[in-house]
């Protein structure tokens, strides 16, 4: 948990909202990803310290589809940078705080990840990153 | 718009809730203050690269108060720090985004702050915040 490496938020439209961040705020586009296994498509925009990763459902079983039916667009996740996915998600089992995911699975950008459950984090969906 | 200065997360009991990021989490605790002109009372948790906020309301006119009774507790804003607050403001206006405060308002941490209207972020609530 050293750092945060980015902020998640649900888009309807990828192509649709870009230019907001990239001409209006004048925030670099890194990338633009399939992630198939969780149904999205990313787009990750350089906030300097931190990604923005905006997620666009690709189909109606994807998590993302289902927020933005239920909530709108809007902050999705915050997710921290880890190293060791899998003892740091039995460090929290052991402290009581309930995950999403029994092990890691792949995310964005080649990295392995796994959610905390919002019921344990007030509110907040936290998700654990680990790189290559 | 260089970098993210924290993430604001609206909670009901600041003192309830901070045990979860100090002890399970892990992150340290860098202060505590009220912002009478909020109405919120604020922690600043330190998560390395960005300063999670923790906002709890101190009245029922508090933005937060108002939040937390639509929305419940999670995310509520991402505040990039800036320089040259106003000037920043009006550029955003000259792009046509909506901003929330025609000034800039004092804010948490001794810093300068506004609000870009989230219809403009596609259901993002952003704040540039400019410290002394």
């Amino acid at each position: 948990m050293k750092k945060v490496d980015h902020i998640g938020i649900a888009v309807r439209d990828l192509n649709a909202v870009l230019p907001y961040y990239t001409d209006t705020l004048g925030l670099p586009l890194m990338k633009i990803e399939e992630v198939e296994s969780q149904k999205v498509r990313v787009a990750f925009i350089d906030a300097g310290n931190v990604k923005l990763e905006l997620l666009e459902p690709m189909a109606e079983e994807s998590a993302i589809f289902k927020f933005l039916e239920k909530k709108g667009e809007g902050i999705h996740h915050i997710a921290f940078g880890v190293v060791g996915i899998e003892e740091r998600m039995e460090e929290l089992r052991e402290k009581g705080v309930q995950l999403l995911n029994d092990k890691p699975k792949p995310g964005a950008g080649g990295a392995m990840v796994a959610f905390l459950h919002p019921k344990s984090s007030n509110g907040v969906l936290y998700e654990l990153c680990e790189k290559e």
